[in-house]
């Protein structure tokens, strides 16, 4: 029973193309397109669910609108002028969460229920992919010791990575938040576009960046065990598997450190307790968790803080649900004397908000 | 009205933080945890959908099962023990075919509705993560001047290519089917992990692996077209940007081409009719249109393809419904003495073959 014989293959495979046929007969006639982007950027959503009551979409512009059936089963609706943006979006089938079925550009998070959405700017916007050198991005799996599994690792090098024999690189390691994965400050938070446009413009340093999995630990009764469990794996895992396959710099000032949400807890945290490891230190809508017991070896000696950090910054959204707890912080750091940069931004507790933030943290990197 | 303005800004970022409230408030109480497999291979799949009639789970493990509803809306069966094997499933809610919310692993494909389950085998299948020295998948993006679009490209690189500061490697131009992308061949096909573990035991050369997007021409009225323009693309943009990046051989007997269905369509004809790029030339499943018309340039002057090339091996499932154009292919290059090696296996047109087919084709590569 425990490896799979060439007659129970022959079984499964059989039992296969039998599942696709039925699975086929059980295909639309014809394929329905979503979402059309229309060049006024007025977008068309489209759903075939004949058997559905009611069908919603829900989006990074706004509140969720029904979409209206036609005699054919297929939903749709139109939405727009939408503003330049890549929007997050999905449909919502009688209170069931969906991707749009027509889209192949998902969002990698936890639970999948979100498609993606670009509606390109004139000018370009920031994120997107325009005609300069570009760096590429790694995907890398390794097996972690202190957690006993393998875990994933996104690694984005800048342009001209390949082409240099020598010569090692600041390092930015980049925590996504909850919901997310290591692949989701690519596909949605578009940190390499946003470098590759950046590092052309000469508004930051060619680095290398280092995206881990922040969930090291499962959600639900172990979750409190979350933080800790992930400092190790990146101590003692994410760091030395980064500087041996890639030429980064192992110094504090060659090393900083931030996340967005669940993310930014982690990056504060640890790069604030481990300033020996860290000379920049940020968090974008950051989840800190009671910041005078976990950030107490930082604030016990203000003056070897000061002296240590070259940079420490954070942000959060006026509409974010954080941002009491950044307050909070702000003002706990001022009363300790530590030097730091507090900026609270239009916006809540999304994507849009932090694709600026990474430009501007990363502009003062490295400096 | 062509870009965002900071009071745009802050007017979608207000709505957003509404809409995430809005749909935080529709999301369930409890998570839900699917697919559980439990250590006998049993699986058990769970969906909350307190709406819906009727809930079924199809799975590459034979034909599609019921779910049964609980008080509190939330569906669920247990299946199995399931054979140690890769797996594609997904739910049917009241006939819409959607991933399963509670797992992260999805296959990437245009149509995504599709989630995927490891069930490991004890010894580990070739498929998966071992102990052993690990490439790396990176991701690119290039411009294509032929097609005047953005178009994604993974490419592999085997163990020991970074450490490693020159030397060309042998390169495999790997092609996805109709239904998937560029990322599949890693996410589903774990190309990856089959060629760490062929490396390791020397059972295959150390080789890079290139795999574009398949899809040239939007599918629809222009669909006709894709297997000409998906060609322009591959030589005029693919090839020279792979040889751009990567150390890899730029002569045919460094070179190899291979796809399934759709793919294997492109590779065979491709492969046959441009022996001056290739010399290892297979297809997997293969759908090839018109053989006599499509393959005339390599049928017309048998001595000379035969003296050019170093492989041609293709493979087919009995139970699969391109069968029969294989034959037809295997007769046909019978009939003019091209040599070549036929391959009819069980199964059906299905990931579970093709698994079996990658390692069976690189083992007879580069030797």
């Amino acid at each position: 029973m425990e490896s799979t014989t060439p007659r129970m293959l022959a079984a499964i495979v059989a039992v296969v193309a039998a599942a696709a046929q039925a699975v086929s007969a059980q295909r639309p006639a014809a394929p329905v397109v979503s979402p059309e982007l229309q060049p006024d950027r007025k977008v068309t959503f489209r759903l075939r669910a004949p058997a559905a009551k009611e069908v919603s979409v829900w989006g990074d512009w706004g509140p969720a609108v029904p979409l209206a059936r036609a005699d054919d089963g297929v939903w749709s609706v139109t939405l727009g002028p939408l503003a330049p943006e890549l929007y997050q979006y999905g449909f919502i089938v009688d209170g069931l969460r969906i991707t749009d079925p027509g889209n192949p550009h998902t969002k990698p998070q936890r639970s999948p229920s979100t498609s993606i959405l670009e509606v390109p700017g004139q000018p370009a916007l920031l994120s997107e992919f325009q005609p300069v050198p570009h760096g590429t991005l790694h995907h890398h799996a390794y097996q972690s010791r202190p957690l006993g599994r393998v875990r994933p690792l996104v690694v984005y090098t800048p342009p001209g990575y390949d082409q240099q024999a020598s010569g090692r690189f600041p390092v930015l390691y980049l925590f996504h938040g909850s919901g997310d994965s290591e692949a989701t400050w690519g596909v949605v938070g578009r940190a390499h576009y946003i470098l590759d446009n950046l590092i052309h413009a000469g508004r930051a340093k060619p680095m290398v960046i280092v995206m881990p999995d922040g969930h090291a630990v499962p959600p639900g009764p172990a979750g409190g065990q979350n933080l800790e469990q992930f400092e190790r794996d990146l101590l003692e895992e994410v760091i030395p598997f980064a500087e041996a396959h890639y030429r980064i710099r192992n110094t504090p000032d060659g090393r900083a450190i931030v996340g967005l949400s669940m993310g930014g807890g982690q990056s504060l945290t640890i790069g604030l307790n481990h300033t020996e490891l860290f000379a920049w230190v940020g968090g974008f809508s950051s989840a800190v968790r009671d910041p005078a017991v976990s950030l107490a070896p930082a604030l016990a000696d203000p003056a070897a803080t000061n002296g240590k950090l070259k940079l420490l910054w954070f942000a959060c959204g006026k509409d974010d649900r954080l941002v009491d707890g950044a307050r909070v912080l702000d003002t706990l750091l001022k009363e300790k004397s530590i030097r730091h940069e507090y900026q609270e931004t239009a916006g809540g507790h999304s994507w849009p908000v932090w694709r600026k933030y990474l430009p501007q943290f990363v502009s003062l990197l490295f400096q």
